[in-house]
Parts: structure tokens; C-alpha cells; sequence
């Protein structure tokens, strides 16, 4: 394969670029999110390229997430859970912007016990691209993580996402941080840092007394404990991390180790709540894993 | 006692004020919430009592709520539970504006096993009221539910508030509906509506997969179930309530019997919460609550 092809992961709120050479990523772009665009994608998408194409078009354009969603691009629709890479790989969408061929890769849906619907678009790219870097995901029963604004829970079983589940954890912190009154009353002390604030809030979503009655107390610990802005706001982060790992554990006793996919930051955190439930998970970067999955996409033409 | 008292529930968005003769409410007005007043709060008042001064001044000013805060009025300090009526009547501050004597009711603070601090305003006043009000609650444990942006659960033994707990049920919800995307992402249908919703919310955390995971089916549902936005709210505003009374009750498990203080509207929503989980509550009216209240508070002077 001479030349080169893209790769982009669109998002709600970012598009993500890649000039890809050989299965390396030599330079990178980003753009808007796909949510309330200005200019119709295809626009957005040729303006972007227009840095790459000195050197004559790209073999192809491979997106994955929300760009394949109703009211984005072309809706492209979910695939059914349990499914493998092969039923995914024939279900993206194949248009064309000018003479270069793109695929915009489906989403994924399934419905958990009992009867509780769940989808993902972006993820499932990650999690193909994560099982394509790590031959050991393609057997046996492993646990996936892709900790975000909405942060899944995989069940891969062989190489297969059997069943996942979606907790609002990212944005749910966002929310109470910017919108809420348990943050930012100016009743605050100076006692506490941000990160013994969220060690506190994992130790007390341990304990298991209930995630609406845990949030209360970051604002209390600020008028009856002199606890700082930034300790509760670690405190938020790791209650809410905290019961999801809970929620998670419960759901998912059976399955095997458990691998986090995601950035490096954000990985931290997430190993050291899992930790907190004797948990020791792996983790992979969350690029390099949509790269790997943007890759199987590109093999299907 | 002749001519009439003013008894005020001054809250962080709303202020309330009743005009009082011989125990009964003969008048009302509204005024601004405490937090953020462009003019004093003493300036506030006159000018809302302005129109009940041509029959003289009132005996007394009776007010609780956040008021008594940090930054509001006058900073009254917390009680600390458990705690009676006496020893909380007496805990009010005392001032006066102009020759009217002015009393703010103090708030109560408790901390939970194992170390979780806890504070409210305002729904002490209410829980004493209601105490007033029902002979039947100054002996025993019951548990006095009072639901609002932040519900709380009163453990109460002997007429004595024991200790409580709050749970952010009402700002939560109001997050999710105004701010959050589980709501309004204009992929839904027209399948169900705001009852159907809150039902298959009540049954969504009577099964306890856990809050974080049951919220995103909100979303989940109007993707690919062709739920409205209404059955979406009734689900959050379900799943929420359903997952508070969980909590609450693990907490209390040793407690007597539950009476809901509050509106009509939501004691209505609270009670379907707690039959789902075989409670049977008793309501009282919240106005007449905080109103008993106000006049323990003008008996202390």
C-alpha cells in the first residue's frame, strides 16, 4: 500500500484527523464536533484535508463515532450485540467525497437483563482496534473499559463484544461541577487538596451508603469541615468513579481481567478505583486502539 | 394575643411571608430568594411588609431557612443533633428592624455513621412544626421525609431529631432535564408518556443494577425504543426518587413509621416511591408544617 488514507474519529463535541502512512500516524488536524456543525460534514471534512492533498488525494477516509449517528451524516444503523469484527466491519456506511472513498463505521447496540437498552458509537472502535492489538482479548472472557463523558463497560467473550454497559459518570461530574450547588458556594475552608479529596470520595463509595446521599456531603464537608473547592471536586470525581466500579463489578462477576482503553490521565484514575476493590487492571491507549480499529475499517474496501 | 405576627420561609430562591393572626395565615406575599439580592435583606422585608403596616406594625418577624446562612442575613450556627425543640428555640438569633423584633431560626447539623458531615435549613422548622402538630410523633421513631432539591430523611425518637440525611434527588433530576444529554437530543419518538415513564423508573431501581447505568437508559430508551421526551423524564424523575427511597431506607431500616412533609404533588410521587417498596406513608401539609413552626419560634420571645 503506497500513499496514505485518513482516519478520524467524530465525536459530539471533536473531530479527531490522522494522516496515516503505513499504519502510523505522521500528522494530525482537529476539528468541530459533529453536534450543531455550521457547514454540511462534507465541507468541514474537505477544508480540513486541504493541508494533505499536495500530495494527491488519500486511498480512502475511515471515520468512526456520533458522525454515523441520526441527524449527523448519513445515519449508519447499530449492530446487534453479541457480534464480531467481521458482521461490524460489513455494516459501515460506504459513500464518496469527489473520487475518495469513505466509511463511516456502524455503531453498537444491545439490551441488557432485563430489558434495559444500551448503544455505543465510537467505542466499539476501540474496542475492535484494542482485540486487533492484543491477541489475547480474541479468547476467553475479558472486561473492557473505556472510561469518558459516558464511560462503557465491555463484555468481550473469543473476540466477540458480548453485552455492554453505559454509565454517565463523566458527564454526570461535568454537571455537578459546573451547574450544581454543591460546588463553588464560597463556603468553602482551604483544608484538602484535590487529590485527597477524591481518595476520600473512593473510600466512601466503598462503603455503599448510596451515590445521592455521597454527593450531598462534598458541599457539607465544606460548611462543617473547612474542606476547599478543589477537595470537593476530587471528592465528586472519585465518589462517582467509585460507584461505578461498583456498578460495574456487580454487573459483570463473572467475566475475566479487565483491560482499560482510554488517555493516560483518566487511566490513572480509573486504575486506582479499581484498585480501591483489589481490582488490577491493564490499559492500553485509548489513540492507539481507534487507529487499530480505523484500520479494520480501511481493509474492507 | 392581639394584632398579628409575620412568619417567613426565606429560602436560597424564594421567600414566602405570611401574615398571622391567632395561628392562622390571613395573608400572603412572595419575595426574592436569599441568594443573590440586589438590596439588603432588611430592605427586602420593609418593603414587602409595607403592605400589612397601615393596621400598625406586627408583634413579631418569625423566619427560617437560608436566611440564617453564612453571607445571607445574619449567620445562625447550626444545632448539633440530636436535639429537641427547646434547646433549638433557643438556639435562634434575635434582631429588630426598626422597633419589630426579628427572630432567624437556627439550622440543624448531624454527622452519619461512619463520620459523614450533614447540614439543613429551613426543614428543621418543619420537622418541629409537624412535631407540634401531631401529638402522636413526640413518642417513639419515626421517620420524617421531606422531599425538595435537597430531600432529607429526619430520624426522630422521643421528638428529638436524632440525626438525618440528605439526598440531592431534586437538583439532580433538574440537572439531567435542563443541562444534561439523556434529554432533548430530538432522537426520540412519541412512545409514552410522563406517568409510564416514572413507573418504569420506580421498577428500573427497585432491581438496584445501580443509578449510574439506570440514568443512561434514558437516553438508550428514546434511541432505540421510540420513547418521547416525556416518558423520559417520568423515567428519570422515577428512577431517582426510586433509587433515594432505596438509599433511605437502608439507612433507617430500624425506624418506625414514615410521614411525608411536603407538597401535595410530590408527597403524591414520593408515596408511589414507597408503596413500590411496600412502605405505606402518612403525609402532612408542608406550609402548615413550617408555619407550626414559625409560631414555636414566636413563642420563644
Amino acid at each position: 500500500m503506497e500513499g496514505y488514507s485518513v482516519a478520524g474519529d467524530w465525536g459530539t463535541s471533536r473531530l479527531r484527523l490522522f494522516r496515516m502512512e503505513a499504519g502510523v500516524a505522521v500528522d494530525r488536524c482537529e476539528g468541530p464536533g459533529i453536534a450543531g456543525l455550521a457547514k454540511p460534514p462534507a465541507t468541514i471534512l474537505l477544508e480540513l484535508l486541504a493541508r494533505w492533498l499536495d500530495g494527491g488525494p488519500p486511498r480512502s477516509i475511515n471515520l468512526c463515532g456520533m458522525v454515523g449517528a441520526r441527524g449527523a451524516w448519513v445515519e449508519v444503523p447499530y449492530v446487534e450485540c453479541p457480534t464480531g469484527v467481521a458482521a461490524w466491519r460489513a455494516s459501515g456506511a460506504s459513500l464518496s467525497l469527489g473520487a475518495i472513498p469513505v466509511s463511516i463505521m456502524a455503531g453498537l447496540a444491545c439490551v441488557s437483563e432485563p430489558g434495559e437498552p444500551d448503544v455505543m458509537r465510537g467505542e466499539e472502535t476501540q474496542i475492535f482496534g484494542a482485540i486487533a492489538r492484543n491477541p489475547a482479548l480474541g479468547s476467553g472472557q475479558h472486561l473492557i473499559l473505556l472510561p469518558g463523558t459516558h464511560s462503557k463497560w465491555a463484555l468481550v467473550e473469543d473476540g466477540r463484544v458480548v453485552s455492554f454497559r453505559t454509565f454517565i459518570t463523566g458527564e454526570l461530574f461535568a454537571l455537578l461541577r459546573d451547574h450544581s450547588t454543591l460546588i463553588g458556594t464560597a463556603t468553602g475552608g482551604d483544608e484538602g487538596d484535590e487529590p485527597s479529596g477524591f481518595t476520600a470520595g473512593l473510600a466512601r463509595a466503598k462503603q455503599g451508603a448510596g451515590l445521592l446521599g455521597n454527593l450531598f456531603s462534598a458541599r457539607a464537608s465544606q460548611l462543617r469541615e473547612g474542606k476547599s473547592t478543589e477537595w470537593a471536586l476530587g471528592y465528586l470525581s472519585g465518589v462517582i468513579m467509585g460507584y461505578e466500579v461498583r456498578e460495574g463489578a456487580k454487573l459483570m462477576a463473572a467475566s475475566g481481567p479487565i483491560r482499560i482503553v482510554g488517555d493516560a490521565k483518566l487511566a490513572r484514575r480509573y486504575s486506582a478505583a479499581l484498585q480501591e476493590s483489589g481490582i488490577e487492571p491493564c490499559v492500553d491507549d485509548g489513540e492507539a486502539c481507534v487507529l487499530a480499529g480505523l484500520a479494520l475499517a480501511e481493509n474492507v474496501g
